[in-house]
């Protein structure tokens, strides 16, 4: 990978065009496998009738059966109702789709987790979870994905309330827990305490508040944050925010407890001094500019998540200043990706039947992604891994397990040595199978 | 296989236990697999951000793409709220979803079609409608499963006005389909035709009376056929059912327009003269008895299809005089087993973006079935094929597209060549697929 290199107009649009025409070979990315051996009519005795009556009957004597019988144990849904896809918007279930379907392509490779793209032909909040809850026998776990806010808070809420599966909105706690895993890194590297810093956040959507909250829980303190939305800095004259403060609890709650200062003004304002920048806002460039980063601390921590495009390219926040750049882009260094810890936090949660994945479990799978880069070695270009470093899933996987077990949140209790060997099992023969299939061209049977 | 063997107790407890044996050792029977290949970081710029946002936005501009860019066009949904599994009654969902594994294997394995089980949380049938409604975005079918009468003939009639994909009741239709083909060769056999038989039909339940539907659309006269139910022969004084005429419309019908003679009695009245017996109605031995089965005409016919244990067992009715003899055990000869056709009229059907599953369809299918096993020769102990006769099922897809197309129900038309290329290269590209996971010990990844 070359260091800060810019995507440009033209790459960006090969990319599309690679994409549309390698979708459009394969249509779809993500199939159903047997995952019994079948060989001869007399298999079907047992995998069918007669003999699936047993296993059924089984199942209504004790409920909890269904554990050992049936997929369920590694079965999640990814739910979605297109109502804030990527950087597109509200651009419906259908149009969700392929991105759900890429999503469980990551989590089945990455954490060999079967995920069921559902989207959903509603946008109606109690509608998404009526229906969730009905869907829900089949799953241990719930990925929500691409749902608006702030309605994807009350979903979530609810659902972590009533079910006793995990339920989680990957858009606030993936992305909370690949920015925490960045910036223990970074802060290791400019020699900074996480309970020192002045952090700035640009954006106060679903990504940043979760963030925040992990942050805090992690040992940044909420008087030294300074949060800024699209109409400025919160502080606590924000009147917008307080009159809605019901539905949007948090952000009031920034507008309070934080910003110690009082600053107000906009990203401008609030960039002045600070340690940090995480912003989470909307596609750039030019949304967050270079004279601003100039009037950072020395050693400025600069994280541009947004997609396709960072609010700032590396470059220029670099040549402003900024001695660490994370993106949330492949092509660049220190790629903020979600995709390093949701296949491997469900792979813990889904092995130990965790009934939740709290802030907690996510802290630990951050110490974890961030442990195993710095066994490699951290440097300013190097402070999260990458999504092929295959290494990192099941050690994070096996630490998020161990922290449910802790929290005496989980089903199953299993020693450290006993999680180790079931995780690295079902990682490891997960990919030699799509590696097998690959190589043999099994993976697609269409247009051949 | 041994002609009329008895599944004996002993046998029976062996199956059971050797079906929770396997069960318990691959933990579910169905999997998620990537059906793309993946084997450098860069792939995922195409498979997941950022060019999946080109796919969404072409679907966003033509919600028509989604069958060209996702597996949509490939996914069917079984759903079942676990009201009347197989013959274990309400046990529930999570007693179901082994079923419903077992069935979307058979999907795949036979039709290469990816089937997705999602049992629901709720028996109530607008509750059900509403759900299948919701997340029918995501599939090309719906495969409605093990839901108890009447509301199974409410739920299929809605969704299926409601939905543009096809919505089959497997326990009604696929019954049917089955239950004709058997019939046809048998007929031929004792050289008989379907206009001028007999018909007594045990059982008046979802399948019995979607198979009299079927029938009577092949040529059998409605008049000729005596319906029995638990409570005895459906003449036009049946006031119990009257009274529930608006629920059970296809029953009260049956009663007024069939059993031209006015029999009145039970199983017994209703069998005397009989050509064609077709029981589907609650396990034996001991349902029909087999003096019953000696009042029948010459060269009777006698399908006992109740499962796990037949209306009356083969050997019994053989040697009451019946010639030809049928069950849903695969461990008699003659298996009157749905699997034969649901795998291959999807199969058919998604090919060619069928709307709906017609009669006209289900009864080409069932043509083409007969005539599968016409070619290799039909005898008294081989009226049907069996499940592994593997060459049958593209036939029937083939079969089943091409009336679709006649009856211009479809989304696409194709030639019959080109059908037969496009479905015999997905049927069998699946099973190499399958076969080499099998063969390699691919195919589970637990307790290695």
């Amino acid at each position: 990978m070359k260091y800060l290199k810019t995507m440009d107009q033209k790459t960006t649009k090969q990319i599309y065009k690679k994409s549309l025409r390698l979708h459009k070979f394969y249509r779809g990315k993500i199939a159903t496998v047997p995952k019994c051996p079948i060989t001869k009519l007399e298999d079907f005795n047992y995998w069918y009738t007669p003999g699936v009556a047993a296993v059924s009957r089984e199942i209504y004597n004790d409920a909890n059966k269904v554990f050992e019988y049936t997929n369920k144990w590694n079965t999640i849904a990814i739910i979605s109702d297109g109502s804030r896809v990527l950087g597109l918007g509200d651009i419906g279930p259908e149009a969700a789709l392929p991105v759900m379907e890429g999503k469980a392509l990551i989590f089945k490779y990455l954490g060999g987790v079967d995920a069921i793209p559902i989207v959903l032909n509603t946008k109606n909040p109690d509608e998404i979870i009526n229906v969730v809850k009905i869907i829900s026998i089949n799953f241990s776990g719930i990925n929500l994905e691409d749902i608006e806010q702030p309605k994807c808070f009350y979903i979530l809420e609810r659902l972590r309330e009533e079910l006793d599966i995990p339920v989680w909105h990957d858009d606030q706690q993936g992305t909370a827990t690949v920015t925490l895993a960045a910036l223990i890194n970074a802060l290791k590297i400019v020699n900074k305490k996480i309970n020192e810093i002045k952090i700035a956040m640009v954006g106060a959507g679903a990504a940043n508040m979760a963030t925040v909250r992990l942050l805090t829980k992690y040992g940044a303190v909420k008087e030294n944050i300074i949060m800024v939305d699209s109409k400025g800095i919160l502080h606590p004259d924000r009147k917008d925010i307080q009159q809605q403060k019901d539905i949007y609890k948090e952000k009031w709650d920034m507008c309070i407890n934080s910003n110690k200062e009082r600053r107000t003004g906009g990203i401008k304002e609030a960039l002045v001094g600070c340690d940090v920048l995480i912003a989470a806002s909307k596609p750039g460039p030019g949304v967050i500019k270079k004279e601003w980063i100039k009037t950072m601390a020395k050693d400025a921590i600069v994280f541009a998540e947004a997609n396709p495009v960072p609010e700032i390219y590396p470059q220029e926040a670099k040549s402003a200043g900024a001695r660490i750049v994370a993106t949330g882009r492949s092509d660049f260094v220190n790629q903020i990706n979600n995709s390093l810890c949701f296949p491997a936090i469900f792979r813990g949660a889904l092995d130990v039947q965790a009934k939740k994945i709290t802030d907690e479990m996510c802290i630990s799978a951050a110490k974890s992604i961030a442990e195993y880069a710095q066994k490699k070695g951290i440097n300013e270009n190097y402070i999260i891994p990458t999504m092929t470093e295959y290494d990192m899933y099941p050690e994070v996987a096996v630490t998020t397990a161990l922290t449910a077990i802790q929290q005496k949140i989980t089903k199953i209790k299993l020693s450290k040595k006993e999680l180790r060997k079931k995780i690295f099992s079902i990682i490891n023969s997960t990919r030699k199978q799509i590696d097998l299939l690959t190589k043999k061209n099994h993976c697609f049977y269409i247009h051949k």
